[in-house]
């Protein structure tokens, strides 16, 4: 049968990205404890195309992926990445991996446990210029605006606001980028609202966080900033975006703010 | 050319609804103060086939929304779906339509002007069994956690929650369904949660509203009740459906609560 | 610390429904080869609510999931209800599980397997009306419209469909509902459309593909008839509800169809 | 009243973007005809933030955008973003105006008029380093598979694809940027595809759509370098970004290829 793809085109332009988008799969992926978590993804595979090509051979995006889905993390996209190039005879490879990852969490009083799903992202690419890998996590935490509760009597708004952290991690001595773990994002976002959310909370645990709010007011500017500042000193980290967005309790829009540190790249913005 | 359409069918299956979904259509629609605002429709038209027909004939239901999309209205959607049961030669015809409705704000204490939208659905049917129409509308308000207020020493847990109100206008004297504005049904959703909200709020409303949710605690078991309790006793009130739904600021799932008056009803459920 | 929520209320409203919606958990479910499969549902929990109680306990919906999210399926969710039913002294309760379900599938021709997500919900209702079981998958096919063949000289337009199937058990001779396989609804409506769907497609598969729907053209109204008349005489099936959808690919918009068997019900509409 | 936003902050980070999201509001856009359209848009608006102000007054950004919500359009926007740059005291603001715009199409062969609806964006910014002004479409398309096509003996998978564009305009004599019609970026797209989609077809419109699609096959790399290869060399435009996805019919999965050029760029890329 006839080759369609193999063919040549004419119109001396490139392509960027080519690929599948939507493609679901459940796959293992490595926590911190050492444990392997299963989890159901969302991924993008793509490939560069040289002017010349007609088209690239789709199929095999989804052969890579059905290989490879019982082990993907940090340390094995890598090597899954090069496997994809080198399958579609491509210069630049890159794979994006969205999923719900599960930590447990343990109730501030009554110690109890549940288990929490934060949004996870893997974004990583192969390509002449060098590799590159950027993750990402939403962590849900709570507001409580310092405005209301300096102009108000008593009270105070708050609400559930979400922090999106996507960091580019710089190489170590092997050349290999330096492990983040989605653990340690989650930490710093937690830290840097008003108070951490739960799954499941008793009465106990429900006034513990009521009054810890109270206590720790924050604006979206004081939640993306203390992030960005817990964050921009760690050397694993070679580049950073944080986006804090509030469900505001008193609009039916929301606030956000944005810091891009040292500054804003071209690459895996989408 | 053939009209495939035409053909009959031998499976002896008659179909409830058949149509077109998602069409985005530009209207104007008739407010409360007898002005007419223009806004953005999602659609979906359709109508029942009969077991020995293949088909219905999609193409006639964008013509008449074409047709009638300048003046879509609680008042003109009669004439609309009749036009829509000739035209398709069909016992039942349906229209749903979803759109941003806009009301004037004014804030509590400042008084500025703002406008804020509100999703508002339309369901309207006619059919041998007697003519239907629902109207809907989501309004967002604000809750503060009664629970949390009792057990906290200061503060307490608040959040933007949605009150959904579907309610069946009852027939008048005339046969016609009776007038609900859905400026009413906001007006009792917003009283029955802690506080409303407003697209534009100065400090001084801020404060205002502050004070005045943690004066109101509500559990989404209150607002449900609030909203049914007011809403029962109203002759033009055949049936309605009330479900509250809060973004907890201390969980990332919500709360949620519904009521069904005088019971479950098998129509316009989805 | 004050029990807000045994509380009693004086509005002479009891609630329908009451319970956590978007609570997001790793389960395992059992699938038709007797394995156990590994994935990620949506939950929602609720118990009935009599007039006279302020609230309900909205922490305990939480440990029941976390108790048991490791065993969910059609046969532990009658027992985990009864849990619920009985932590939260309630009438009724009800679960809701939305999870996507992973079925591996061998292309036509050339034989390679792939994963394909399908997205599921079960529903599973304790009362002392009786119980209750709903079984839903949405299916993805190609269709190829009748009319459009028929029209022209030659090619057709096509598109990706979804056929939604809601299915609620009989009861067998113990007083169990009788199990219905989500594989075997899946097989109805990937007979019903023009071709089936697959994640992973060969050259040969596509050309065996293309010509199978060019050779079986199907209204959404062919498609949903079909998959009703499939299913309607299953003695293990109490009632069903099709909604076939067609992505237009020469339209915006959608088509669709919808039929209810024996008749619309008024539970599980949502 | 305390006005805790202009206390200063002491953790030496600039906040790039703060401000509003998910602010809905209805507003009147000019069109080619130099006729003006009635919409919805939903707004983003911010500014930026130097280190050592602790927040930004949001409830302004409301304010200006009720004051000219009645007129916005690529020659308003310029004049509303240095209000709002102004009156938050910023160097840098930027509006994103994302909404349906309705464009009138006749079938190709029964000359019926319908209404269509497309997604656009125009976002805009005002800062020391220059203004900066981009508009984006999304527009859908038919497109049918070349290989599908070559390798059948009749038929060929086809389906429904979104093309969006993203241009940035150069600047004119007069330093404010070149203006470029969404319409005209319809038209390149449209003409991209296998064949444009309408809402309202008659059967010989079908038939012609049908034709012209199986005539005119396209891969997702076909499009996006139809589309680069139309506006590259467009005076207006100073950069543009375009990304096509194909909502397969043999898969549950899409198809995407995209192209930036003359080459990436770290703005507006959200």
């Amino acid at each position: 049968m006839e080759d369609v793809q193999n063919q040549s085109d004419s119109r001396e332009q490139p392509i960027d990205l080519v690929g599948v988008s939507g493609l679901r799969y459940p796959i293992t992926v490595r926590d911190r404890t050492r444990q392997r978590q299963s989890t159901v993804a969302d991924m993008t595979l793509s490939v560069s195309l040289p002017h010349h090509f007609k088209g690239t051979h789709m199929s095999r995006f989804i052969e890579v992926v059905h290989l490879h889905h019982r082990q993907i993390d940090m340390e094995t996209l890598p090597e899954i990445i090069s496997s994809l190039r080198t399958k579609l005879e491509a210069e630049r490879a890159r794979i994006e991996v969205a999923l719900p990852y599960f930590v447990e969490k343990t109730a501030p009083v009554s110690q109890q446990k549940s288990l929490m799903s934060y949004d996870c992202r893997y974004v990583a690419e192969v390509s002449p210029d060098g590799d590159d890998f950027v993750v990402a996590v939403r962590v849900p935490v709570t507001t409580l605006c310092p405005c209301s509760k300096a102009i108000s009597d008593y009270g105070a708004h708050n609400q559930r606001g979400y922090v999106d952290i996507e960091v580019r991690a710089s190489r170590g001595p092997s050349g290999l980028p330096r492990m983040v773990w989605i653990e340690e994002l989650i930490e710093v976002a937690e830290g840097a609202g008003s108070a951490p959310v739960y799954p499941l909370l008793k009465r106990e645990d429900e006034r513990n966080l009521t009054m810890r709010a109270y206590d720790n007011p924050a604006f979206v500017e004081d939640v993306v900033r203390q992030v960005a500042a817990g964050l921009r000193d760690d050397s694993r980290i070679a580049w950073l975006h944080v986006r804090v967005e509030t469900l505001e309790s008193i609009h039916d829009h929301s606030a956000f703010a944005e810091i891009y540190w040292p500054d804003k790249r071209p690459d895996y913005d989408r």
